[in-house]
């Protein structure tokens, strides 16, 4: 195999967030915050069926992060950590995820809701939320056990830009 | 921005999957399935913390999938399906998610379960899975209402060859 593999912006989405800093950090600080995908129109087919799906998984890319931080202090917390320990965008390949409702679809276009995302950020992928591929019960959360929930009041700043 | 983005693997995934057919077709149907992951050891640093999770996401590429399909026809169903709808590997970035569990981790290398994923696939991201960011209640899933709790007896077959 290559040592890199190369992969296409199938679309843009759009956010009320022109800048990185002061936006929300996860979508559940961002419930009820609208956006929008423009989906390239060649691959309108594969949307087909994705409206019987409330919530969808967005893969992008963090384009407006500039380098990798291997031990970044993430937003929730006032140490550092190692990055694969946390959601912190300073990643080898810096692709976030997002789950966000999905509200209409009209063409091209889908309107979704819970927006996390910077505006003008390139999608990669778009996938359905399955709770029983996706939601696991049970689970231990390490060093943000004591401040996940915090994420619905806290705000980024510059430190990834 | 270009128009394409450039990931490295950080690692590969290793699992006693070694063909594409005949493959649990999600965790969920891959439960107690064993595998490891060999992270390159530049990365290890980036590990730091991550063993207080029980659970993590892994983010790789699709590597033994050749073509996209924008309306494949996926396991779960003997109907085609828009790809954005479905979770089929045949996507225009043929990104994985899986979510598994995390047993241990010596240096880089990382013990892990529930893997419903090729033996040898390269690894592009891992995060910590928390349920206040990634668990949604309330949610509609679509053509897989019926069907989604039959991935623990489903396996794959060659179609995505």
């Amino acid at each position: 195999m290559n040592t890199y593999v190369k992969y296409h912006p199938i679309g843009f989405i759009h956010s009320p967030f022109e800048t990185i800093e002061n936006m929300p950090i996860q979508p559940g600080g961002a419930r009820g915050i609208p956006g929008s995908i423009e989906l390239f129109a060649e691959y309108q087919p594969a949307l087909q069926d994705l409206n019987g799906f409330s919530h969808i998984y967005l893969l992008y890319h963090f384009h407006q992060v500039s380098g990798v931080s291997l031990a970044p202090t993430p937003f929730l917390d006032s140490k550092p950590h190692g990055v694969f320990a946390t959601r912190a965008p300073s990643r080898p390949n810096p692709i976030g995820i997002s789950i966000v409702k999905l509200i209409s679809i009209r063409e091209n276009i889908l309107r979704i809701e819970n927006v996390d995302i910077l505006d003008g950020t390139p999608l990669l992928d778009i996938k359905p939320y399955i709770p029983d591929f996706d939601s696991i019960e049970e689970v231990r959360i390490g060093w943000l056990k004591n401040s996940a929930q915090n994420v619905k009041n806290h705000r980024s700043d510059q430190r990834f830009k």
